[in-house]
């Protein structure tokens, strides 16, 4: 508590993932002033086939 | 916003989920009254052997 | 299965609801050829506080 | 109604998740009073790389 | 980790609540040798007019 | 795209809002290489009675 969970288009780096996870624990700890251990964040992958804005898949665009 | 998330079971062509984020959004802009522009959709495929009701996982059906 | 999630922002009347329950789950059943019995589907209500984009919440916007 | 996700590090065994399914409906109906038929269950795996505390990522911990 | 989210009809007991997430507890670290340390769960209330099933709202059943 | 949603104890203030969906959207855009536009992120209040760890809510710790 707080649990995050970002969904991001698939093909991150290791190196990004990392580097993501240490940001958004500091943003949250400044922000709400919790403590780091306190945060626990999942990384979902998402296919450009299976996300879709104003009705098209982002496959197709 | 709106955000709509779809749970199925694996195995959709792209063809049906073509067809599946078009008519979402359609209907969603039908009766909310919004943009389609506004509307994201998140397609997730979920394998038999992960979902269960009354106790059972699917692939055990 | 399918299950459908739709975060939305809050303030939509009854028959909006109606609405949307009910063409979300013609357009699941037309473009994946399941049966409507099979279709749930989860309204969550956001409020404008708790929504942001380009990292400004709606509320401010 | 109830609906159930459970996150959870990838590797569990078709039983393991056969066990967690049958015990995870069997608690919710004997907590909540409501038949069997009615707990769906979604198991998501995640990586270790796509899960983190402390700002850290369980694949480097 | 694991993390379970479980969405409910509204209207729940606080004891009600209490055995849930006892019991739920007790599942997951029996069917996967897990510490109940590690194991978080977020109860999420679900009004009837929210929740549909073959394209109609709990609320007009 | 990316969608990020974040979970937290009921409580906090307008202002801790604006701040964390700020920093939030920043450290996206730093780690992924994004736009701010495209970052979406939804807030969810969690109340005690609803956060369980180790079996317990955190209502009763």
């Amino acid at each position: 508590m707080p649990t995050i969970h970002v969904e991001m288009f698939e093909g991150r780096t290791l190196d990004q993932r990392r580097k993501l996870v240490k940001e958004l624990t500091d943003a949250t700890c400044s922000a709400l002033g919790v403590q780091p251990d306190s945060v626990q964040i999942v990384l979902t992958d998402i296919k450009k086939e299976n996300w879709a804005e104003a009705g098209k898949l982002f496959s197709d665009s």
